[in-house]
């Protein structure tokens, strides 16, 4: 989605990649114009795509996709682990990602590299380029079979990596022992295959003499970086896996990988098992200051919502768990510690330090996982104890390390991580946001579930909602609060110190709002959807005075964050060339919204994107990748983490940046 | 025992050091001569040392050792777990081992040292240097308490080792972290360590937040090699210890070690708990192969033998098995595989080829061990299927790969090992010797245990027999199967092919004895013993004509062995100065005895050196001296294996060696 090169200064006119704000689309005639009074639609500014899958053996799945619109269909379909054809990573050169495009409404331009690729007949047909299509409205997407094994995939923010997966196989054929030949089993193994220092696990010593000799000496090694992990009998090199995780607090993903093919077979995600041990990660800390076992069942609770996942994405791709060698693990600092089981203690009370940053080598066993049995696990390391390994794998996923922009990271979340780049230095920090972001501590807050209101647009008019699910709004998610707000404030409705304008003003600025700006108890509300016309406002869905403070409180946080790193790099708002808003939450924000409520710098919202699921991206990229996995590590050296509380001047900085 | 340097060439008076031969031994005196008749005494060689050891609090404790007589006094304790003071490790220059001696003979000589170390009234109690003591007699020996710790401690056959164990305890104050310094624990730790690069188990970094604070950072890390295996609350440096095993196929031997003062604190033994499944290793291998579970079996009964050697040791010494750190065993190939559950079956048929010669790095608890739970196991690598990891050992004790002068090593078993170095190059082999020596397939054979015949001198005057535990004979054990075949070939009664004389030839030649050679059904026997006067001779201890022809096997197939090593070395039987007999028969073998029947070169008896477990002592080496596990994993590259079934003139060699 991003246009950066990995290796390379951006170009100017890649400066102005898409951003998928539902402004640009306004502007673009992409969107339906608001319509009068209230009106529920699906506004949330994403768009449905529908992948029919060939395979190669004459069947076909069907699959679907839910993106922000202008994605190009090979990203929606690679994020969602659909496999396209494809040399060049989805750069428009190889022109092999074939796919017939159908849509309800005008066909998909024609681009010169289209012409060259397709009979008119087939141009016609619909068929097009899937890396050159962009989705900016429902498609249905027929997906030919694969053809080529690709020997790169396109993984985290438009990074395009070299398949060179830690998981290895190699099939050989060694010459039976005699007694003028009595090498040992393993060194026979080892000298075929000697460009690699074969360290071995005793469990595969254990059954190497017998596997050798049932198999007529014929096996295949199952290699992770240098560690033998298994001989299996005959030839099975064209089966390998691996399994990445996105360990949040809340939520928990998993990328069942190919790693022939580089491609994701299967994705599947779910609540994180430790949710009744409290929402956050303080509480499950305390939970295990408090209680000697806690720490044991969180340990359990993670490893269950892992097996669980494994399981999931094993039994939908009919993939044998045994034939996974490899696991990733992103996380912030606690939940790794807490999925390993190291005591979590210190991460929770000043000065918040960590036991370790970076881990020995692990077992998939050691976070609780039944794969192969002596499958590897790699486990993102954290810089701080709240910028933890998922933003370490952002970094990777957004290629942070590579590009030469100024580019600001920023995981909006109860703790958000900050992270900037000025091309050369990278510092991040963490800053403590609050729960207004997850719908905690809001009044008709509640998660991006199905009844959310994630988009809202004030108008003369009235009110437009984007409800999820299309359905009737029940509550307020993180993004539609952001959207509110930043509507009340363009409006006037809202000043500049976050409080609401007497009601008498109101009438004068928004006559056909000013009837919504009512009290509950004693505190004044915006109301944004009242199930039925008379309804008291407490079952209304609305926007509290408290609320505003919440918010406001949130992201000024935040924006002192980046501001004491733009400022540590001797750096201006304006100097920042990409804005990257990443998390479950930071993905749906709109980023205009972003901007006026100065969550984000004020910059051109085209240079606001929205960046996905950077933590899972960054677990896919080091399953693909040694070199990019050698990167991740490297990180470690290359950040400097900064520490907010210890600044005597954040109290200073945080007071100027509540206004809006 | 050996007189030899490790690192130089031997001094020409060296040469003519002590050998435990009863001959030698009758020559100096030492022994009465024998009496008129068959008499019945403890004519073992051996001498009876009971050591009153002093402990540093002022208690006390009683030892017993039997050891050959001529050891030193030092050694004999050394060998039996009993420290004595020392620094130079034995040598007679730090004048430390003062030890006071009382005999009911006369009390031992008074050397130069004991003059320039003791006063009159001193030496007139019998004080006396320990390493200058000859055990020529039965001795009472009190050892004052321990007043230094040696920097090095003497293992092996005269080998000196500096101290410089894997196991080391580091014990550190750690600032504690702030604001401003944010230093992961881990790399607080390390950064105090910083001449180590410490690998890090999981299990240690589960714990370490707690353990650092509620130690208050100050802590004793735990390393074994460069693994920080634990962090120990306060300072625990004087606590360490290991565990040497000797895992024979009969036997298995524990030495616990002080790391702290390089000295045995306790030793035990027992039978190997895998004896059900068969007595040698051929029978246990067929059994992994008859049955899919027998390796398992195995497996849990070599655990079990070692851990209830490790229960014994520990008990009886009061150490914590939670600080035992380490632990190294030597066992042949198949012991060694079998502990580890390695399958074995290839190590039992042709062409006799190893799962592996070396092993990965090793917990304790994979051998079945529950010590400190993440204690390292050392386990020596083997040569080849049947020249394994105790013969490794043996080479390391006895400085094979040290010492310039040609030494043969010699393992009398049911499988010999042969090792012959020139001082430059090594070679090795492995001999089937059959069951003689372990007194299976002998019709009177017993182990060397209570009753067993060990001792035999045929004379004009009749049998000297020399029974173990002093009492009526029961049957022949191995050194007395060789000394009685030895005996009959001297006097005359068995000619050079291993045929009993006729009996008209035996009174000619043997008066005394001639009566002696009868029949047992068909067979011609020699009776050695005979409980009562007019007792059938089936119930007598006797020799029979096909226990000769089994003796004559084994003796050929051993000399067969180092014939052709000689060979591949270009050297003649005269070349080798020094022969160590090892192993639990070997030892306990005459050296003269050991000559006459061709078992060992045809050499001054003084050149052949009784060496007694040197696999055990390898494994106290490698536990005590880094410098020493690096020669011992060196000695895979350095010695040369020989197969001798490979060999084309292994069977006609074979005939040359039968004859007497």
């Amino acid at each position: 989605m991003s246009e950066h090169r990995p290796d390379g200064p951006l170009e100017p006119d890649e400066l102005e990649g898409p951003a998928f704000s539902v402004d640009h689309l306004h502007r673009e005639g992409l969107l339906e114009p608001p319509a009068g009074g209230e009106t529920v639609h699906d506004g949330s500014g994403r768009v449905d795509l529908s992948f029919a899958v060939q395979a190669r053996d004459g069947g076909s799945s069907q699959r679907g996709a839910r993106v922000p619109p202008g994605v190009s269909v090979f990203d929606a379909a690679s994020w969602n682990g659909i496999a396209i054809d494809s040399t060049c990573g989805g750069h428009g050169t190889c022109r092999k990602c074939k796919v017939r495009v159908a849509s309800a409404g005008t066909p998909p331009p024609v681009t010169r590299h289209d012409e060259r690729t397709f009979s008119a007949d087939q141009l016609a047909e619909g068929w097009r380029l899937a890396c050159l299509v962009r989705a900016t409205h429902d498609l249905a997407v027929d997906v030919p079979p694969l053809t080529t094994r690709p020997k790169a995939a396109t993984v985290g923010v438009g990074r395009q990596v070299i398949l060179r997966p830690a998981v290895q196989k190699r099939y050989v054929e060694l010459v039976e022992p005699t007694l003028s030949d009595q090498r040992t089993d393993l060194v026979r193994l080892r000298e075929a295959i000697d460009d690699l220092e074969l360290t071995v696990d005793l469990e595969v010593l254990r059954r190497l003499p017998v596997v050798l000799r049932e198999a007529d000496f014929k096996v295949t090694a199952v290699v992770v970086d240098e560690a033998l992990i298994d001989v299996e009998p005959g030839d099975t090199t064209g089966v390998r896996y691996a399994l990445a995780f996105d360990l949040g607090t809340t939520t928990v993903v998993a990328t069942l990988l190919d790693l022939e093919s580089g491609t994701p077979v299967a994705v599947a995600s779910r609540l994180n098992r430790q949710q009744p041990f409290g929402g956050d990660v303080i509480t499950r800390i305390s939970a295990t200051m408090l209680d000697p076992d806690a720490l044991g069942r969180l340990q359990a609770a993670a490893g269950r919502s892992l097996s669980e996942l494994a399981a999931e994405v094993c039994g939908e791709s009919g993939v044998d768990p045994g034939h996974v060698y490899e696991v990733a693990l992103a996380g912030n600092a606690t939940m790794t510690a807490l999925a390993l089981g190291i005591a979590p203690e210190p991460l929770g009370v000043a000065p918040f330090v960590m036991g370790t940053a970076a881990y020995p080598e692990l077992l998939a066993a050691d976070l609780g996982l039944s794969l192969h049995p002596r499958a590897r696990a790699t486990v993102f390391p954290s810089l701080g104890a709240y910028v933890g390994g998922d933003i370490v794998a952002g970094m990777l996923a957004t290629g942070m390390d590579r590009d030469k922009r100024v580019r600001l990271l920023v995981d909006v979340g109860t703790n958000c991580e900050i992270v900037l780049s000025d091309g050369d230095r990278i510092v991040a920090t963490a800053a403590p946001a609050g729960p207004a972001f997850e719908g905690g501590a809001i009044r008709c807050g509640m998660r991006a579930d199905e009844g959310a209101v994630e988009v809202v647009r004030l108008g003369d008019a009235g009110v437009e909602l984007g409800v999820i699910g299309d359905v009737e709004p029940r509550g307020l998610c993180g993004s539609g609060l952001v959207d509110v707000v930043a509507e009340l404030v363009r409006v006037g409705l809202l000043d500049a110190t976050g409080r609401f304008v007497p009601d008498e003003a109101a009438a004068e600025i928004a006559p056909a709002l000013a009837d919504r700006l009512t009290k509950v108890g004693q505190e004044r509300v915006f109301v944004l959807h009242r199930p039925e016309p008379d309804a008291p406002t407490e079952e209304s869905v609305y926007l509290s005075q408290r609320d505003v403070r919440e918010l406001q409180f949130a992201k000024a946080a935040i924006s002192t964050g980046w501001t004491l790193l733009l400022e540590e790099l001797g750096l201006a708002e304006a100097d920042v060339q990409q804005v990257l808003l990443a998390g479950s939450f930071g993905s749906y924000l709109s980023p205009a919204a972003a901007i006026r409520i100065g969550l984000v710098p004020s910059l051109p919202v085209l240079r606001i994107v929205s960046a996905g699921n950077v933590a899972g991206e960054g677990a896919k990229m080091v399953l693909l990748s040694l070199r990019e996995r050698a990167g991740a590590e490297a990180l470690l050296e290359e950040v400097t983490y900064v520490e907010l509380s210890d600044r005597a001047d954040f109290n200073d900085r945080f007071v100027e940046q509540l206004a809006f």
